[in-house]
């Protein structure tokens, strides 16, 4: 398995990485963005990462094929565990990369089955160089949409959702944008499937794939990291943040064999929702555990401003146990009610898309909760220059609370990142509502996936007897 | 009056400003800085902003004093027109003051009444003082307040409240802190009101006064501006924004004829009270007008994303608008049913405070409404200087949606720095919680003032018939 | 003016009225209809009923058509106190009946100008009638509707919207039947409206009129008032309710000079959005003084229990104070800035709206907070039987709490009418949902009319600038 | 194991059984209290309700006593199917009386090695004896508690809680009243424990114990069941109700073989949570099963209203979905993690307090969904007898949806029953709340119970290094 050092190495490989406007070299020598390639590289240090595969020996606990409710289980710990590791901040690099490559590998069976094609050993076969040379990857799914109430085919210009544009003997190429990718700039390899289902029409735009991430043609651009850049007395985001790139196909060719859709589009939708299940189930694990985040600055705040017993703090803390616990029971309950598909464990549908809608829908109050409770103060905290000043004692001296204040400023400052006025505040209620599938999007699959004969046929029997 | 120039040229008189860990020689020509001085100076250029006093001949319309609802109503649709003219930024420079002005009248005539004293001729010399040289005030009430579980005579550190640490012929000296006090470095003078009501242990800290923000020994610490530093691609903070500062008066002298109130602890309660509801007042009115940032980039943002007819988006925008109106009933209905004390007309306490309290506990409602309608890319937008690269032309084609990429990227900018990743979200989400009073706060205001008898007579008439 | 026993002597008039199955031959002699007509005629005993009009002489305050905010706010509390006078019960007699005569007023004006037709003059010979016989009168607007996803004209059965079946040289005969009207069985009067717009194929359902209410033809079918005849231990609904019939119109003839629209189908929603309008401004009037009974409630209950200083105690009851008081400052809001069309005030529809919304979406939690204070005892309090058996002494003996036994039971009482195991909790849940109109219906009437100029105009100018 | 018909037989036993004042002679033979017997004698035709037990053979599912998390899910799953077997109405025969049981059991072991008593051969005797003759029974908790805000021992009648006021050679005499105890009247067994901890100054109200429900002295006060004399359109609580009792101890005698915590006031808090903790994972189980109505009504309505493609109906739907699944997923969790004390096994304290809060906190936005779906007619439908009258054709003509008239009136029916003007939905919304333990309740005993190190620790580590 690989060490963190060969993963940083290995970043070094030519690929096209913008950052506020210019080409980066080397990513690993970037003052800003070689934090999320060091906080990327901590998997590799984890002390638990490995278990022995009776097929490929030792190899990274991720890319274990879930077959049971145990092995779901697991998994929702190891995302869990890992965020706990990494500071309460998701470590996407192996789990995004395996929640594509279950989807993909359900998806190719069936394709299979269909069409007679080989889409599985071409799916087995980029598992197996995965797996054994211990990659990390980013899978690319959301496409950048332009007029959302327009299919792929109608809009105005052909390239807002990523399609073939020519088709050869060795592979195609394709050309196209997708928003967002978490950590691309950063992961070995790039995996790309549909963002959502598609008609016939739009079959050009019903393709899987995956290329190294200094494919040509791949352009990366990083948004600005202003919760760093913009705020100096970061306490988190200067161990540990997630990047995204808005990553441009500039008529990337792909070779046949990572070719794991093309234009079948009645299995687009399958492999979204597959993915998006998946992906869910790995968002509401790392969520709970990123909640520890504000649970234990809740705690903290309190007892620094004297004011643990006042009940409405505590029905504040209440509110983050909530949160964090209901997403924890959803991956539970969806690990122990899996469905199971070409062999394979899926979280159940329900369960899954519950805990997902919960964090979307509550996750600002449970950033309301902890400022509440930290205090104005959050927002008005004088500078880390301020602090280090002459002033700084006079400032510490006005600043203790039920505790010295120079212990206070410390949780304010970290309180001030996560809740205050700081960049990631706003980052972070974004992502909670739209990262894996926004709130409508998880709507609609429980109310497409729900069986509801249950409770009809007992009304139905109360009504008629 | 004075123009904009006189005030701007007025804030070069040697006050102690500190930014970053430096002392600010002259504010108006420090990059940052400059900008809140900038926006208290567009109140000299708000084309409607003065009346014709029988008294005072033409002064501006923050210093009338209000007698009936229509003067209420007036000073509502003030701050809501002068909040639209800074662009949907809040202009503290003479509200605040007037606010306090006004509290501070109703007091010193109590004090007079009940002591004897001269109090209320104080008070209106300084009123015409600031009057006739058409002056910007800040308030500074909020105390650092240490262990809040704790009295102020009670805190390890007696300095954790305002106080009067020595009495001479001819004023009292003070030392303490004040937190977070809006604008107080580009303000003339600076009003000190106690943030509570104060027992006999306390009357040390029983005190109000006013100081020229010049005056030695006050030192104040401003916060990073972290929502202009952070974020390249600000848009409406390099135009418009208010700071807050630490605000230390070590061993400041106060001239009698500028003490308000000294020891009489009784009153500092009423003093608090009447200053948080006028200022409440204020509160919900500037809100108000703010809320149009939030509503007109939901609609903006949902025609770029070509989403407007989703029902779940008009369920965002209809929150938002009853965010707005609900506020501007509250506003309404406290002008039109005032309570009048000493002949000056204060805004409904049960109306101000209910405003206060839907605000407080509903904003983050509206910035999970624009969340939900502008989509994740608004907190992974690329940045500015991104957009100005090589790369620009190819971004802006990526980013369109139902409009063209450039002007969706317009959008999305603003959308970003009032609504995801931008350190203004999190400031806001705090102060819309805890200025002007925390949550608590209202509710206790609330079930203080409310009058539950004919509720309970109702009932009690009911049940006995 | 009529007295009492006028207008309940009147009821006696052929009227057809059923309930529980048998048409009844006198209402007023009913055992349990006749509360309802007594609630009624306690109308024409309220002392402050009538002012001197100055062309009418002495009439009901009811039928002041609205001219000025002043009107407006005379009529909130007109609403307000008669049903605080009838127990915190709206009195519906004159209340529905004017809101339905001013919206008739208007649109009567803009069909004249329009056609040339006489449609004022019948309306204001109608007023005349109705205002100078003081009467009371029902207005039946809500159609049954059959299938709502179909228009009137493309129900499998014509007659499930009121429509015109036969027109004469003296009138037109209409059939169809209204759902849930309101005290329709003891009004002397039924108007008839439109419950939405129409289109030109639904135009013979685009019909107004007003009609006796012993006019042949005329049947209204009462639901049974279970919560009388279901809880032995009532105490409110003994006194007061109102009822509400499915009021079928069978083939009944109406005289030309009681046609206020026929046909003109483009005036149909115009009509049915004022009457909506004004009787939404006088739902949020009666359930501001209703909310009164839960305040009330809750204080007596918390004391009773000995738990008045809980903080969970407290947020409930402020809860129920916002519940009463946005709604009486939407109805102050929506008086002090209304709509003058054809010269008739009109309660502003953002605001009236507004508070509408708020009243359909915040009861339930109204009930829930009185049942927190009140506990489970509200739904298994022994039966009035019990009390009044040889073990009624040892149940008063359990009961007590912070209170005598006997007295916490007379709370308790009313507490389970009003919020427990009666009829009476799950019927106001309902109408404060669905009467004056639904939820969806108020947020498209707000949607429609909302000026989002303002706050467009507002984000355009921030980030062109 | 016995029939329904040994059952029903037993009843008979002489039990002092008071209804609307009366007391009843043979509860079976009684016109309402009958159905509440035949609904508990539907346990015993429960196809799937025995298992072999190794030490006593064949005997209820109910009476074993968990070990693993498979026996809670087993549990859970048997709450939840005989739930549905009872027409969506628990079934607490034998469910509240085992989860006494099980407390008792492990309380009985720490009470022994602590005092070297013998009370665990007193519970297994007493359980045996229950298990072997198959008997039902209730657990009375809740004490009538007088004044809140005071102790038991500091009440002002001593009787407010249930206390040993004699201690004999054979047994103690108890007095006192429990409130609203579930299906005594038609149960075998009466288990008494207490319902708080207790300090050394209330020992004499620290017991538990046991006794036939026909002891003499023992007075049972049933609940007017309104939901069936108050609504002759009633389809389901003529099938299916469960009845509570004022359950008053006239001076009972208990012999020391049934008395199961006497004066050992340290132990009441341990057994009054266990009991708490077993009964809320039944709670949250058969709150599962009874969300079905809810769910299945709003299906059925929403298609007889012809709104099923509506949005907001939609929105309603899932969130009634969410109430149901978030039980399921909570008792799911409280089960895969048990805590294992004495060897047996109890459902997870966090998972199931969340559930029960999340049950509390939104029952009353279930009945809100379902009445926007349902639409007003629910609370005013006509009476059966109008249905059953000559006009029951023409009102069925002018009730049709989307569907036939009489099809929708079957469904409005029940809806009326469940959640429109029938007295059961109040009854519901407060036993929502309120049993099984209060809100507040809940909050206590997951903030006591909950740990914080975790999140603690992780923000010390980040905020120190």
């Amino acid at each position: 398995m690989r060490s963190k050092e060969d993963y940083l190495k290995s970043l070094n490989d030519g690929r096209r990485v913008m950052y506020r406007g210019k080409y980066i070299s080397n990513i690993v020598e970037h003052p800003v963005l070689k934090i999320s390639a060091l906080h990327a590289s901590k998997l590799f240090e984890y002390p638990d990462r490995s278990y022995d595969d009776q097929q490929y020996g030792k190899i990274s606990k991720y890319f274990k094929v879930p077959k049971t409710s145990q092995d779901l289980l697991d998994r929702h710990k190891l995302v869990y565990d890992t965020t706990i590791f990494c500071n309460g901040i998701f470590n996407i690099s192996q789990a995004i990369g395996s929640d594509a490559l279950f989807s993909l590998m359900i998806t190719a069976k069936k394709l299979d089955k269909k069409y007679g094609k080989d889409y599985f050993s071409r799916v087995k076969k980029y598992y197996e160089y995965v797996v054994k040379n211990d990659l990390t990857l980013a899978t690319a799914q959301t496409d950048v949409k332009g007029d959302r109430s327009k299919r792929p085919s109608k809009q105005p210009d052909p390239d807002l959702y990523v399609r073939v544009v020519d088709v050869r003997n060795d592979g195609i190429v394709v050309r196209g944008a997708k928003a967002h990718t978490t950590q691309a700039a950063v992961a070995d390899e790039i995996i790309v499937i549909p963002t959502r289902a598609m008609g016939e029409e739009d079959k050009d735009y019903a393709i899987a794939f995956a290329v190294p991430a200094n494919t040509p043609g791949l352009k990366m651009i990083v948004r600005p990291i202003d919760e760093i850049e913009g705020n100096s007395s970061s306490v988190l985001s200067v161990k540990d943040y997630e990047l995204e790139t808005l990553t441009i196909f500039d008529n990337v060719f792909v070779p046949w064999d990572r070719v794991f859709l093309f234009r079948e589009y009645e299995f687009a939708g399958t492999l979204a929702r597959l993915f998006a299940t998946y992906h869910r189930f790995t968002a509401i694990s790392y969520r709970a555990a990123m909640a520890n985040l504000y649970l234990g600055s809740a705690i903290l705040s309190a007892e620094a401003n004297g004011i643990s017993n006042e009940k409405h703090v505590r029905d504040d803390i209440i509110d983050i146990i909530l949160y964090k616990e209901i997403l924890r029971m959803s991956a539970i309950a969806s690990s122990v009610y899996p469905e199971i598909d070409e062999e394979i464990a899926i979280p159940n549908y329900i369960f899954t898309n519950i805990g997902k809608l919960y964090t979307n829908t509550h996750f600002h109050e449970v950033v309301k909760d902890l400022i509440d409770i930290a205090g104005g103060i959050i927002s008005t905290l004088p500078s880390e220059e301020d602090l280090k000043s002459d002033e700084g004692e006079v400032i510490s001296k006005y600043l203790r609370g039920a505790i010295d204040g120079k212990e206070r400023i410390d949780i304010l400052k970290f309180v001030k990142e996560i809740d205050g006025s700081s960049s990631l505040v706003g980052y972070w209620l974004t992502t909670m509502i739209h990262a894996e599938g926004s709130i409508e999007a998880s709507k609609i699959e429980l109310f497409r996936n729900y069986d509801f004969n249950e409770s009809k046929e007992l009304v139905k029997k109360i009504i008629s007897s």
